[in-house]
This record gives structure tokens, sequence and C-alpha cells, in this order.
């Protein structure tokens, strides 16, 4: 078996290149992760996901404690092969999921009572529940239970937020059941306040984790802001460790968070924006239902090696958006998916070769 | 380039097996051609259409004319290129679905005026302007137009209706371009009724075409009166050409039409059940939304090597249709896709082998 590690392969300046190992397969970093809610990526068949150089994929712990529920992914032989994707999985704790999707939701210290979003059912999830389901689940990266702040916060709420996450951490830490090649990830809360943030930080590195988060981030406070916070957090998180961004980003959102160290990142956006016939390309996005480009013979992406774009016009996804016809979700999340992990590649690759400063100017950041 | 022509490797009683040759490459019959609409089918790449052993699709002309229109098809390189399938394609004659689906339609000698489902613009449809559209598309196999009988038809109507398309046959055939590699199918007409079945069989061989169609079944006459109107029918078609059955069927009513001589078949049983949740087993049909699959590790198929039944259970794909996840519809409609294609290979082989009467016996047709 292999051991949950991390390598560092080259730096420049703030930014690292390096390799995640874990019990399903190597994570190259920095790492762009698919985000596979219900047990799919949706519209890709998991080896299409691979082939996209997607290493890792992340798994929404809320739906599938729902849907089909921890207990029945277990008993098929956990996530992994319940979905059919043998490299490694990441699941969020559900915290985000129960604040922004679930109903009457009620936050003690003991945990988060709340009714699903499906049926009305009620759950408890506690800090020792959600890190039992993504056992069962059978994730290589956990993630710790947190009280997702909400923005904008006051210092108080902020602060009293973020103790809660600690403590909660800490209650994760002692639940987790180590295992060679899976990490328990902690996660940095603390809003916009600087002292909130290394406070933070240095209570997660004193329960001591495999990796370490940046949450509460990509909620509506901009890139200036979130770059900002980043500006300070990231320095107080540990060199040797995982650092990961959630929930970000769009493309300069990215390029400019590895800009400042960080190594991992999850969004839904090249997924959403496919199945709305959204396509990103370098420095835009192009909306392929607009009537420009009806009889556009060009590829969405000439510089793209994607299927939608070797072997489909605009014209066609046009046609395929209008005519609403899965085809065409398909084929831009494919698109969107393949776009995100080129990126990754190139800006692993500048890394290496120490352009990399000169590629994040090329996207303003 | 390639003639348009038909061989016949092996006969067992009225059963054949042969190779139709076009332009685009051969196909194996007794065919099945899945149905793609609008220029995709449902949830399918066209690789992965290939893949199940499909030699050849169908493309509706009455929603490519609506959208994005047969001129920018043609403009874009023709039907096969827009979709990237380069193998055969049969196109219909817009005829059925100007009968079930557009609005204040009006039939005349002339031919058949109607507005579009999808924005109400008003359309003409002759048998020239038909033929006009299917040599934009660049189908390989061209339909006449005809008038779809309505079912129950009296006799007066049923012939008169007949009449008509016959003469649409003929301004059809004066219309078609002969290119090599493509090739020009009349339909029989006549209802339920043998003297206008024989009639219009007749007709259609007077004028010529490269193969020849029964039209008018599957409309709610039940298996037992088709086979009837093919046994009194299919006798009156020649030897040497493909024998086409418009729109059927399930499993049983092909197996039972190829033990009465017919070639090809169409479709959207198997993706459009595979959409809502239904797999074709043998002399079974699964509803993957039951509870009973919930927990089942088996797969949809285990006798299938297709990518749903292989790396799949019942209990993912029970997980993806609750969860509304795109990943249900394109699993099921690959797996009924494939297994329609491996019954062909299997009528096929057992004509091959003299084994073909057994075969249809555990058909129970």
């Amino acid at each position: 078996m292999t051991q949950f590690n991390f390598i560092i392969k080259a730096k420049e300046n703030l930014a690292r290149t390096g390799i995640v190992s874990t019990a399903h397969g190597e994570i190259r970093t920095p790492a762009f992760m698919p985000v596979g809610t219900a047990g799919t990526v949706k519209g890709m068949l998991p080896e299409s996901v691979a082939a996209t150089g997607s290493d890792i994929l992340l798994g929404n712990t809320y739906h599938l404690m729902l849907r089909p529920s921890a207990e029945i992914v277990a008993k098929l032989g956990g996530l992994h092969k319940f979905m059919n994707w043998n490299k490694p999985i990441l699941t969020d704790s559900g915290g985000f999921q129960v604040m922004s999707l679930s109903k009457l939701r009620k936050i003690t210290e003991e945990g988060v009572k709340f009714q699903s979003h499906i049926d009305g059912a009620t759950y408890n999830l506690t800090p020792e529940r959600s890190i039992e389901i993504q056992y069962m689940l059978d994730s290589n990266i956990t993630m710790v239970l947190d009280e997702c702040t909400p923005y904008p916060a006051t210092r108080q709420d902020a602060e009293s937020s973020m103790r809660l996450s600690m403590r909660w951490a800490k209650r994760c830490k002692d639940a987790f059941v180590e295992r060679e090649g899976y990490g328990l990830f902690g996660i940095v809360q603390g809003s916009m306040y600087e002292d909130l943030r290394i406070e933070s930080a240095a209570a997660l590195q004193e329960i001591g984790f495999d990796g370490y988060a940046i949450g509460g981030l990509a909620v509506g406070e901009g890139q200036e802001i979130m770059f900002e916070v980043l500006d300070y957090t990231v320095p107080q998180l540990p060199q040797d460790k995982p650092r990961y961004l959630m929930g970000v980003g769009k493309p300069s959102d990215i390029v400019g968070a590895v800009a400042r160290g960080v190594d991992m990142f999850d969004c839904v956006i090249p997924t959403r924006a496919g199945r709305f016939g959204r396509a990103y390309i370098d420095h835009d996005e192009l909306n392929l239902k607009n009537a420009c480009h009806t009889e556009d013979p060009t590829p969405v992406d000439p510089t793209c090696d994607c299927p939608c774009c070797t072997n489909y016009s605009r014209a066609y996804l046009n046609h395929l958006f209008k005519a609403d016809e899965m085809l065409g979700p398909i084929l831009l999340t494919w698109h969107n998916i393949r776009y995100y992990q080129r990126l990754m590649q190139r800006i692993r690759d500048a890394i290496e070769a120490g352009t990399f400063g000169e590629f994040a100017n090329s996207f303003g950041v």
C-alpha cells in the first residue's frame, strides 16, 4: 500500500508543483478536481473524465448520504467501485451543502440537524458522523466538518464560527481511522479577518492534518479580497502539506491562487457552464447558444484536443443546444473539463520551467 | 466509388442475411438502424453508436429541415460531417413526422403544407422537395415521400391514400439524382388490405427502386396483424433488393419479421426506453427505477459486453435514475442499442448457420 504523502517537485516563488500519493494513485499538483456530486460527473463517463487528465474527483457527502446513503455505497464496495472510478476521490464533509441546500437546519455544539431537500427526512450530521460517512464512501481525502461562515460576517460571528469549526476539527481528527494511502484535511476558516485566519491555521496545525484547505472563500467576496486572504493565510500553512482552495474557481482565480501557493482546487464551473452552453477558452467564454454560431464551421476551441473540438463545429453545438439534445451538454462538459486540465498542465509545466510568473501575467493575476 | 447494391450471403426459408453496400460503407443485414432524429442519437457519441455494432443510422428529414435546415447542413458538408458519423445514413421522407408532429397540415395532390411544431412557420413538403432535402443532407438511402395512411382506415381511404403515395413515388424517382453508392427506396402502403398491398408493391416495381420499404405498420395494429400483412406483402417484393420494415420494433417483432423476409429495421424503442430507465434483456424488460434494484450489485444484463453492463450495478443505475442524472439515460441507451445489435448479430449468425428457425422459436414468433 502507498502511504498518503506529498512531494514537491519544483517551486517558483510561492507556486509549487508536486505529487500527492494515495491508495488509489497519484495526483499531480496543482490539481483541478471535477465535481461528481451524486456519484457521477454530470454527463460524463468516468473513463472520459480520466481522459481529460483528471487525477481525482470530488464527491459530495451531503448528496450521497441522502441518496443512495453511505451504507448502500459501502455495501456495494465503496464509491470507487459504485461509480467505476478507480482513481483518488476527495469528499467534502457535507457541511457546505447542508447550509446551502437543506431545510430547517439547526447548528449546535454537537453538530447540525437538518431536513433533506429531497424528502424532508431529518438527519444529524456531527463531526463524528461526517467522518464515518466519508469512511464508508472510502474517500481517499476526507474533509473535516466545519461551519461555513456566511459572508459577510461580523468579526464576532466569524470568530465564534471559526472556533466552533476548530473544536469540530479536533473531534474529526479523533474520529478519523488512519489507513495507509488515506488522508484527512483540516479547513482554515475566519472569514476575511487576518487574525482569525492566522488563529485558525495555527489551531489546525496544533491538531495536525495531512493537508490544509482554505474554506469560506468564493462566497461573493470577489477575486481581489480572495487573493488578499490567500496572501496572509497561505504563508501560515506548512510547506510540506498540500493546500486546497475549496470551491474555486474561474481560470484566472486558479492561476492567481497557484501564484499564492495553492495546490488543489475544485469547482462546478466547468461542468455547470458546459450544461448551459458555455465553453471556456483562454481569456474568454463562448455562449454556444448565440445565433452568431449558427453557421460557424470552426471548432469551439481550435487549440483543444478534446472530442468536442476535434470532431464538431460551433454550428453543430449551437444546433444541439437549440434542439435541447443531451449531446450538447455532454460535449461541452467534456471540453470544459479538458480545458481546465490543460490549464493545470500548463501551470505545472510553467512552474517546472520557471516561467510561471509570465504565464500568470498573461492571465492578469 | 462503391455502387449501391445488395448481396445475399445466406438464406433460411424466407430469412436472409447479406450486405448492402453504400458510398459510406457496408450494412450487414438483417440490420437495425438506431434513430438519430435531430442529427444525434440522443445521449450517445457517434463513436459509441459505432461501437455497439450499428452500421447505419436513421435521420429524420422533418426535424432536420426545420432545424438547423437542410441548407445549413449542406453548407457544413452534409449530415455525415455535421454529426461526425462517417458510416451510412438513411433519411425518412419527413411525411410520417409531418402527420404526427406538425400543426395545420393540409394534403393535396401537390404535397403537404404544414406549420412547424417548433415555431409555427409554414412549410411545403412535396415529393420533389423531400428528395431535394435528402440530397442536401447527403443521405445514402433516400426514402420516397408517402402519405401515412391513418389506422384503422376504410378500404376506400386506404386505396386513395395508397394511390396518392404511388403517384408521389413516381415523382420522387424522377426527382432523385443518381449517384454511385446512393439509393432510393419505395414504400409499400395499402393499410391492412391484401389487394392494396399487392397493387402497391407492383406499382413500385413498375417504377423501380433500390430497395422496398413496408410502411403503415406498427401503428397500433398489433403483432399478429403486422405479421399477417408481412406474410402476404413480402413475397410480392423482388428477391434481390433490400426490404425495410419502417418503425419496427420490439425484439420479437424484429425476429418475426426477419423470419418473413425483412432485412432492415429502425425504431426509437431502444433509445427512448433507455432514457426512461427501461432496459432490454432477452425475453424481458427491466425498469431500473424500481425499488427492487436499490441494492442489487448485479449488472443490468450479465450476458452483455457493453460499458453499462461491464462496469456498473443495477443499484448504481437505480441511483442515477432516482437522482435524475444524465449518466442513467446515457448508459441504458448504450445498453439497449448494444442489446439490439447483439440481437441482429445473433440473427445473422443463426441464418448463416441454418439455425434461425430454432432461434425464432425461442422468441415465440
